[in-house]
């Protein structure tokens, strides 16, 4: 039944968020012992304008 | 004074959001005993492609 | 598939939380044409004292 | 190690939403005495039409 | 700079949680080619009284 | 309208949390041209053994 959300910054593709998912949903439903279908995760993309380290927006997603 | 988030995939019209927000407010008003304009809802739309159930996208909301 | 976050401040029983739960799944249920059991809410509980409005932490729930 | 998410209506300028987070990076550093690079602030917007007082959508952030 | 809550029912060990959270941020690291300390992970336990399926509260972490 | 929150290690004292959304709640009404009532913070509290950086759990709020 966990619920996780990742707040990332946005630009990656859909098929590395498919990736992440798919390996974070397996680390909780081994160590939980948890059934996959129980388990929700949601990726939730934000703008490098919206995301402050140290008070300065973080444009370049490269640069991380 | 509660605050509510509501996360559901991306889709449903404006009418249903307007709906669903007058009656979770409606029911926390009644039973929690406060007053409608102390409590906050927010609709957060999240595209299929970022909600995964079971490690797998959920891309059609109308399958669900 | 929609998740539910409530934060409330502390100090409701659980039967309120319980009654709140059931409405809200309820409300979400029929006007978006999902199955009850699609639909989690998690009820946060919040001090007073870590609730803050106009800047003020708001300590008594009674009042409120 | 302090998180922070700013959900806020839509529409504030990238100017307004830089010294917003700047001052509350300053002021979680000064006064949890962290260093400002410790400190993540997100900020989140928020359609008026998905944002929920009392029951009704706020529509408007000017008459906010 | 990812940041992942993971709201789960309470009751899971200290060693379970430093697996979960170890798994997750390689998992993120690697597949969004990202250094591992830029990555936060939290652990958001949820008693059974406060998370509801259905609209029922599930009380039991053994039964999931 | 902003509803903030702030996730921090556990130990702050009471005083500090106050300075603290005493502070943002300000830089939010002046940046923003809001009401200060309209503005809300919760603080949430996260033991140092629930906060993972680089996936190694967080002991020690004075180490930060």
């Amino acid at each position: 039944m966990p619920f996780v959300s990742i707040r990332i910054l946005e630009g990656h593709t859909q098929k590395r968020k498919n990736e992440i998912s798919r390996r974070v949903t397996e680390a909780i439903s081994e160590v939980a012992e948890l059934p996959m279908d129980k388990i929700w995760v949601v990726i939730e993309d934000v703008p490098g304008s919206d995301w402050f380290v140290g008070g300065e927006p973080t444009r370049e997603p490269k640069r991380l």
